[in-house]
C-alpha cells in the first residue's frame, strides 16, 4: 500500500478542478479480465481516495459480474478522459474487493462509511433485483424502500485499486505531452517522459 | 463477418445523433488483454463501420502497445459512454489488425480510404517518433511535413471490432434500462432486456 502522496495525484486533482462543472468528470472506465481471458471494460464512478492512500476508490454489487472477474484476476486498468482540458489518465494498478465479510476491521469502516456517503438513489440500486439477469416486469420490485443509509446492504462492496502504473496524455500540448509513472523496487514512483 | 445491420445500430446511431454537439462523443474507451493477461484500456475515436458491415473502424499504429496485445488475444470490449443522453454501450468482439501487408485486397483498400479520410494532423501523428519511447526533446521531429494523404505510411493500421455482444445501458430511465444482444449460432441477433 502506498502512503505518500504519488506525483500524479496533483495532476489528477487539477483535471477533477478544472472539469468539476461536468459531473460525468468522475465517471471512468475499468477494464477487467475473465477467468476466460477476455477484457471486460464498464463505466464506474469516482469515489475519492483511500484515507492517506492513492487507492481509488470505487463500489460495486457482489452480484456484478465484475466481482468474479475480479476475484479471479486482481488487476485493472481505469482509463479515465477529461472531455474539458482534454487529457487521459491511465492507471493500472490491484484491486482489492471490500465484501461485507472482508476480515480487516479498518476496511470494514471504510466500506460502511462509502456507504453512507452514497445518495439515497445510489443505495437503492443495491435492493434492486438481480443485475444483468432476464429483466423483472414488474416496477414495484425497483421502487422499494431506501436501505437505511447507516448500515450497508449485504451485497455492498468496496472495491480499491491501488495504481502501480500511470499514463498521463494532454492531447493540448504541441505536439502532445505524455507522461509516464511507474513504482520502482523501492515503492518510489519514478516519472518518465515519452513520446505521445 | 455480420452483414445485416445489427438491432442495436440505429441506438446507437441515435445516440451519436442526439450527442453530436460534442466532439467527444465520437471517442470511446478500448480494453485489451496483454500476454500476461493483464487488462489494458484506453480512449481512441470511432471512424465510423466498414462498409455494409456492423465491423467497428479504428486505426492505430502498428508501434503501439495494442498492437502486440491484438496479436495476442484478438478480442477487445470497447465502453462508450454518451454524455448528454446519459446511455453507455459496451460492445465485445474479435479484432482484426489491418497492416501493411495484410494480403486481403478489399481491406488493405479500406484501410488507404481510412488513411485519407483522416485529417492532416492525425496523419501526422504516423510520423511522429516511437510512441511510449523516452521522450525526443527535439520538437523538429514532432513538427515534420505532413505525410501524402494519398498513401498511408507503413506504420498506419486499421483495426476493426466485430461486435458479438452488445450492452445498452440507460441511465435516464426509471429505473433505468438495460438490454443486451448476442449472436445465437445462426448469427441471428438475439435480444434480451435484463434488470440494470
Amino acid at each position: 500500500m502506498s502512503t505518500n502522496l504519488a506525483p500524479w495525484r496533483i495532476l489528477l486533482s487539477r483535471a477533477l478542478h478544472l472539469n468539476r462543472s461536468q459531473p460525468y468528470s468522475r465517471y471512468f472506465q475499468l477494464a477487467t479480465v475473465t477467468s476466460e481471458g477476455l477484457p471486460k471494460n464498464r463505466t464506474v464512478v469516482f469515489r475519492g481516495y483511500l484515507n492517506n492512500t492513492n487507492q481509488i476508490k470505487i463500489v460495486t454489487d457482489l452480484r456484478s459480474e465484475k466481482v468474479t472477474q475480479i476475484e479471479h484476476k486482481t488487476w485493472g486498468e481505469i482509463c479515465w478522459y477529461f472531455t474539458k482540458t482534454r487529457e487521459q489518465f491511465r492507471l493500472a494498478g490491484s484491486l482489492t474487493l471490500i465484501t461485507a465479510n472482508y476480515p480487516n476491521s479498518n476496511l470494514q469502516k471504510e466500506r460502511f462509511l462509502a456507504w453512507q456517503q452514497l445518495s439515497d438513489s445510489a443505495r437503492l440500486q443495491f435492493a434492486w433485483p438481480y443485475p444483468g439477469k432476464p429483466k423483472i416486469e414488474d416496477d414495484l420490485v425497483f421502487s422499494c424502500l431506501s436501505p437505511s443509509p447507516d448500515e450497508p446492504l449485504a451485497n455492498f462492496c468496496l472495491l480499491l485499486l491501488d495504481p502501480q502504473q500511470v499514463d498521463h496524455l494532454e492531447l493540448r500540448g504541441n505536439p502532445q505531452n505524455r507522461c509516464q509513472y511507474f513504482l520502482d523496487e523501492s515503492k518510489t514512483w519514478i516519472i518518465q517522459e515519452v513520446n505521445p
